[in-house]
């Protein structure tokens, strides 16, 4: 892609694009500024970065309206415009190859079963197993070594990966993505204490639903309902090694980052964001918008939207550093106690 | 199913069963009481839910005995029963429908290696592979594309779903489940430091053990021990994402949550109870019937049977609770130290 | 294995390796101390252990230089030399059999892409499926239902075992062990907030890269970077269910345990330990050597090497233990300002 084709490209999403410096030349690919060789194009939106300027090798930089850029024009040509980061967004997708999961069609290793119903474009890789009474939507794609027990219903534009299970009757919207090793609706963790110490297995009713645009990480697991439905919302984004148990309603919009576990029959809000590592008790309830830092133990609700928590047990952000403070200050203190100590004992003696 | 036949079906299992109200129907299913729609059975066995039997459309309600339910009797049926919680239980085995994992008998397309032996009414699914010299009990099911390696015994009854690996040499007990992805004895995470600063692979030549009627969930992973075995007890419950490391011995009937991980060498007693991301270090022993809250990180043994513990290094659950309120506290005792320093100096300087 | 046979072998590695008491027997295999029955061999390291030679069966027991054993020479054989732990290790090796993942030569079922090269004694399992494009080094190999997207390239001597996936462009390294279930190479979580409250997917077109004598456990995600690669170094050892996200960069010889969680562009340093259920927040920094206690979690970057760090937020081991210990005294401190209030007011109101 030539520079000035760039510049076309991202004059259809931003008012003002303007190139500087450079000459015209053919851009290969995108790379990190400190990575980046000739023919490569990268970009600089934090002012941090604005350094490696200096040094950078890359033909092509998209920066920030107003960044002067006249000592390097002889080296590399610049692209300034509004949001330089979005528009390098732009780029990567513009050079992002589709993955190829599985060749068009269905592969004749493939084991389908009865009354299944296969939009068209689909494409069902090497191995893969579809049970009795699915149906899948045009344009999706199933990879090499996945199984769809029976009637599990996916919908129109969805890629499932490699070695994923989807267990009997799982719905999954459009244009979602599961990444390799992933399974969704095995079955919630219930079980009945006994008098004599072992445990009666509750049977596990419902289901799975995910909603539209969602993205699922690599060996996540969410398991069904125990009746009813574990929801997981439209546009949600799961990471890997994330754990959602029964019953459990997750908002649109929420992200979850990697190996948070999240109990049963909790229900987040929409455009919630998880950090990585975090817990939920069960059956707890989180409004919208709220942020939880990595690693927290939620152990109750929280009704009020869009506020930050942080800890174990989780409490809203502010209290929580106040808290870490006076812990970080337990010396000093002491220190102080001891002083008191040593000053009420000289005025009791003198 | 009729009312009228649900009422017998629980006479089987409680003294006494009242029917109320309501007219004879069939009923398609359970639901929870807050979603359940006529044509559906549904229970109360916690007081704070009994709000909803004024808005409930369900046909059949379950309820202890007691429950006043005359002022519903004209729109539902209720059973009165000592134990509407077990009683529901029961109506949901009931309900449920055998999950089809594989089709009766071997597939056309599983491996079948040489000396396996096979006992009457097992299913092997779709491009399964069990290694040589394996043998699987009457009646089990092995799912599309689990893997036993050579040498794996997996006695009768037991369901292992799908993209399972078990590794040469494992020992699977009866009525066991095993959900999809999880993987039964790799190698136990052993090294020997070497001078250079690198690390010698310890062989690990044992297998894992895994008692009757155990649950293993989605994603988890059990290790193989050094030496011996490591041996998941009877009845033990095991939830997904967790990780259960080389030569660790859990007691029967322990249930354990999710993304806990039981680090090398870790003996668990019987009947204890571990939430979900507790984190164990190795060569630790718990006695029996412990409970341990979720996010705990246990840094040495507890002999004492039956105590709870939490908190990061764990401590009995009354101790990290005062310890957690003097936390919590921490601000005030500031202030009160403040005021101390305060009214002391006025003392001196008076 | 006769015990004279095994005193010839350690003499290959040890100068002096002298045999005691017993009599020349053939011995079957490695046990622990506690458990060995006649017929096998154990060792005693840890001065701890020496107790069980009073009642252990072993055929032969590998000790230290020095240890007295005259009192057991009727019972059992003896081995002294300068380091026990090393010689059993180097018994273990000798006693375990390779493991058989997939019979030698390509399995009939196995699924090879266009353009494929392979080296010489390349095993590739049952159902294996090699994209187009990959490369598979001299006798390295690919486990049953392992998956290899296109262009993959893996080393000599590696062990890929089964349910594995590689997405594309994944580079693996000579004499690499990656245990089951694990994915490398599924895209980052990487994903831009737009207005509406929605996130657009960043591509992720960078790969992995695994060096040499790796070992990977099961269940562990590593995913692919946004540009460029992830970087796993060599000789690092990875346990099961870690999570390593996109652009991270894991120092030669660095062990990570069971459920780790390492954020996006961390860079570990090298002979670095990280333990169980630690977390890392995204883009931070750790030098060489650093030890890092389980369940910490790191939130800023540390450049000293060979520290060891503990607690969350993550500090140095003598800070987190000092604060530990404040903590675990609130009560008394709480006690102390107590009694100085009292006094205080005993000397105000006196």
């Amino acid at each position: 892609m030539l520079i000035s084709e760039i510049r076309d490209y991202l004059g259809q999403f931003f008012g003002s694009v303007e190139l500087h410096g450079g000459s015209d030349g053919v851009i290969s690919g995108p790379a990190k500024i400190e990575d980046a060789q000739p023919g490569q194009v990268t970009f600089v939106s934090n002012e941090k970065y604005l350094r490696f300027l200096d040094t950078t090798e890359a033909s092509l930089v998209i920066v920030a309206q107003g960044v002067d850029v006249d000592r390097y024009r002889e080296r590399s040509a610049f692209i300034r415009v509004r949001d330089p980061y979005t528009a390098f967004m732009l780029l990567l997708q513009k050079f992002s190859r589709p993955r190829k999961i599985a060749a068009p069609g269905i592969a004749h290793t493939a084991v389908i079963g009865k009354d299944v119903r296969l939009g068209t474009g689909v494409s069902i890789g090497d191995y893969a197993v579809v049970g009795d009474g699915c149906s899948i939507g045009d344009n999706s794609v199933i990879g090499p070594h996945s199984v769809l027990f029976h009637d599990v219903s996916v919908g129109s534009g969805t890629v499932i990966s490699t070695n994923v299970t989807c267990y009997d009757g799982s719905v999954i919207g459009n244009r979602v993505i599961i990444h390799s090793g992933s399974v969704i609706g095995a079955d919630g963790f219930g079980f009945a204490p006994q008098e004599d110490g072992s445990y009666l297995k509750i049977p596990q009713l419902g289901i799975v639903e995910i909603g539209d645009d969602t993205e699922i990480g690599a060996n996540t697991t969410i398991d069904r309902a125990t009746m009813g439905s574990t929801v997981i919302g439209k546009g949600v984004k799961i990471d890997n090694l994330v754990q959602v148990a029964h019953n459990c309603r997750i908002g649109d919009h929420t992200v979850i980052a990697a190996q948070a576990g999240i109990s049963g029959s909790v229900i987040l809000g929409k455009c919630c964001m998880i950090g990585g590592q975090a817990g939920f008790a069960g059956h707890l309830e989180l409004a919208d918008r709220i942020q939880v830092a990595a690693k927290s133990g939620l152990s109750k609700s929280f009704p009020d939207a869009g506020i930050s928590l942080r800890g174990t047990p989780a409490q809203p952000m502010r209290e929580q550093l106040k808290q870490e403070a006076l812990v970080r200050n337990l010396g000093s203190m002491k220190e102080r106690l001891e002083r008191l100590e040593a000053e009420l004992r000289r005025l009791q003696e003198g």
